[in-house]
């Protein structure tokens, strides 16, 4: 995925003086499009946050529905304490796709694609939270919020579903081979790209498992989310 | 990798404040080994801090020596201006095994590695800063220290290395499948592990690549750095 052929049909993002990038401007994307295909790539996702400890940045599982980032969590657990009091958040999806080797130590890169999302997260009320968790089963396995067994009332109400608007948010992707110096292309070092792609391994069955796989669990490792 | 396999002839890590795992704590790990196996796996961390322009968490490309997490960047760079200030840092790096898939919804869960850094980065000092470099070389692909030209002397000085300690840190691990409660175990659900590994792709020579191959662009392909 790269900027020029990322078509945005959608508005674009218009960057904040938090979310203007300046290192290595031309990497920058505002687009919607390229947003929202980096977080739907996203298992994870890092949020980052302040209390009277310090600054945190603590990894949790992340997906997306609309214009929002959404995460869940434990009532108790101090993510989704603190972020219920509104705290500011900064929450990065990075995927690396490849590691960049140039004639000179200096112009090694990597490719990735980032992603980089400012606000502060909401509760979702407490009749939006199967909805949006059957929406998070969908993301982990489309099909998957049809067969396992729905939360109860007592699990939804141990569960805390966040979620942050994209509105203010900036991407940074690279692609390709690498940049040289004119001075080094005489060198006789090799240079290109060694790629890394997240695969998907074949599914391991728990042991007391009688029932025959899903087509998302035989299709798994025949797909991936690579670009 | 798991806390059960994992042997550690070095001393463990005091659980600070900070550190201590209150969630799933049985996920817990503190021990040096694990941390810098999780440390050594990744190409890239998460450096969260603040500014007056609130909490922020971006990626950047990391490294591992001794008792010490490297990453490095442009003087002019946001990161490294704000962290050279001294202010507190949380370094996190995430690698993600496989989505477990449980009966019930609420028991879904997934593998991972994890690990938490808190500290100040200090700057490397000039003498310092081409030796870590080439040991970042060495990370990237081994033995690219003795290939790629070296920094000269306008561009080292126009690099920062900075370097974090690893002494308040902690582990977060969880491997296997799913943990469903006894009266799921009769539903008809696939339960198991949908496994997710970072692979290596076949390397992309650059067109103006005359070179042949050296061993460690030969051997990326068949090597990968899952568990």
């Amino acid at each position: 995925m790269s900027t020029t052929t990322t078509s945005s049909s959608s508005p674009a993002l218009p960057p904040s003086d938090r979310t203007r990038i300046r290192r290595v401007a031309e990497n920058a994307c505002y687009d919607r499009d390229t947003l929202y295909a980096i977080v739907d790539a996203a298992y994870v996702c890092h949020v980052a946050f302040a209390d009277d400890k310090g600054t945190h940045c603590i990894p949790t599982a992340c997906w997306r529905e609309g214009d929002h980032l959404y995460i869940h969590g434990s009532n108790g657990g101090r993510l989704i304490k603190l972020l219920g009091k509104g705290v500011q958040a900064c929450v990065t999806i990075t995927h690396i796709d490849g590691l960049v080797l140039a004639r000179s130590a200096f112009n090694h890169s990597m490719n990735y694609r980032s992603a980089m999302v400012y606000g502060r997260f909401e509760a979702v009320a407490e009749e939006g939270k199967a909805p949006a968790l059957d929406a998070f089963m969908h993301h982990i396995a489309p099909g998957r919020e049809h067969h396992a067994r729905p939360g109860n009332a007592k699990e939804l109400a141990a569960t805390t579903v966040m979620r942050i608007s994209l509105n203010e948010a900036a991407c940074k992707v690279r692609s390709g081979g690498p940049n040289d110096d004119e001075e080094d292309m005489h060198l006789s070092v090799w240079a290109g790209v060694l790629p890394l792609v997240q695969q998907h391994g074949a599914p391991v069955p728990d042991v007391h498992n009688p029932q025959p796989a899903p087509d998302y669990v035989q299709q798994w490792s025949t797909a991936h989310s690579a670009p």
